[in-house]
């Protein structure tokens, strides 16, 4: 299994004191240490930072703190391999171009069977369910669509499509493109959204917290969405097995919950992606 | 302008020594400061360092030589911007995944009214020229062919596009899937081809040597090709204008020169570079 973590803000925001305590959970306060990936949308490009070694360790991962990057849209992953062996090529985020865009994604979960017909325009080059899942979607996508759609558009697309997905297994998944950012629960998904009046934060992995009034304007918004909660004095909001949310400027502006939304405790998400191997 | 570096190895080998010398003229001996990319195959995947500041001070590029990654395949570029601001987005090498498997690309040259169709398979993100030939060549290739290649094929299709596009302007590129590298001549291209018995090599642009024989196997063979010969005690071979060229496994495997081969000296070179802004 792995865990998720992703953020989308309206300014440009860094990321370090979230990333801080996830970064822990790859290899020292959990074992979620086969490799990591954070990418940031900087303007309409994206930055990509991943290695193979545990992320709470990694060089790689270190850079994200010495050199502080601004983004409004963010994804980090960190893995514990279930499918496709201990690679680069395996490391989520994945990254591909539609329409003149980037798009990223990362997944949480794990599908069996799960073997679509070969894309025309997108095809995996790793041997993982996670980056088969993210083509597929993109295919679908962009075989629907000659143009990027709208945001109502596309959100109603990718539930259809995580609908569709989510019967091989379980598929807790985060998209970007560097405007919007969609999350989709198959487990285990929570979210803040930080506004004024912001507070002091302090991290469930790590002996750290921030003032976030002494780092913001009250102007800024920021939804960080992650597997677990990352802090103990905040309250996150958990989404719904099989609820989508979409993202911008760091609000929800859509989102589609199930008609008896279910929140499994931690240890029941747990058990979930236990058994879902 | 700008300055290509790219490596083609039939071994796992770093690019430290190279990129050392390269990497000042980014902004020390040089005034390529408008940003610098390197990305590397490791197996199928790709690992790319980018930045926008000078490639001579930055933090990414310190990577290089902090975490010396072993690659049968690199691109590496230092910009001078002519077309695009100083963006990510407008920073090579630039990637794109056709076929399952990754392609990058990095351009040295300028094209003026280049603006080819919209691509149904791949478009560009930001504004050069440079991303624009690229997403145009991989498009030509993908609407050519529905697998990828052979070497022999895609060495001809590769040298027919870029005689397309050499027609708007100077264009000298490479292109690498992680198997093969592709050099295509506009004005200045030099390589290298070490290989036993191996010596000493000096850079030009930094005091420090390497002892090669101490690094290597006598199996090994390591392709360099740069803008302009990164060491003053080798002996650097430069392609003619308009010749192409494959690497495979640090090889010439094929190679097409035009019929009165024409070397410019590096001042008729850098010459042709300024006369093309």
């Amino acid at each position: 299994m792995c865990q998720l973590l992703a953020m989308n803000a309206n300014t440009p925001t860094d990321i370090v004191f979230s990333f801080d305590g996830f970064r822990r959970r790859g290899g020292l306060t959990d074992c979620h240490s086969d490799g990591f990936g954070i990418a940031f949308f900087e303007d309409n490009a994206c930055r990509l930072l991943q290695d193979t070694t545990p992320c709470a360790t990694s060089p790689f991962a270190d850079m994200v703190k010495k050199c502080p990057i601004r983004s409004t849209n963010i994804i980090a992953h960190i893995r514990r391999a279930t499918q496709g062996q201990i690679s680069l090529a395996n490391t989520h985020p994945f990254i591909r171009e539609a329409w003149g865009k980037y798009w990223l994604f990362a997944h949480n979960g794990n599908l069996k069977n799960f073997a679509p017909p070969q894309g025309i325009f997108f095809q995996p080059v790793g041997k993982t369910d996670s980056e088969t899942a993210f083509c597929y979607l993109l295919e679908r996508l962009r075989q629907q669509f000659d143009d990027c759609p709208n945001d109502e558009i596309l959100f109603s697309a990718l539930c259809k499509i995580c609908t569709e997905i989510r019967q091989y297994g379980l598929f807790n998944c985060v998209i970007s493109n560097g405007e919007v950012l969609f999350a989709h629960c198959g487990s285990l998904v929570h979210y803040i959204i930080r506004q004024a009046p912001f507070g002091v934060a302090s991290l469930s992995d790590n002996d750290i917290s921030i003032d976030f009034a002494q780092e913001t304007t009250p102007q800024d918004k920021v939804a960080v969405i992650a597997t677990l909660p990352l802090t103990h004095n905040e309250r996150w909001q958990q989404l719904a097995i099989n609820q989508s949310v979409l993202f911008k400027n760091g609000e929800i502006v859509y989102q589609q919950v199930p008609e008896n939304p279910q929140y499994p405790s931690v240890e029941m998400g747990l058990n979930m992606a236990r058994q879902a191997v």
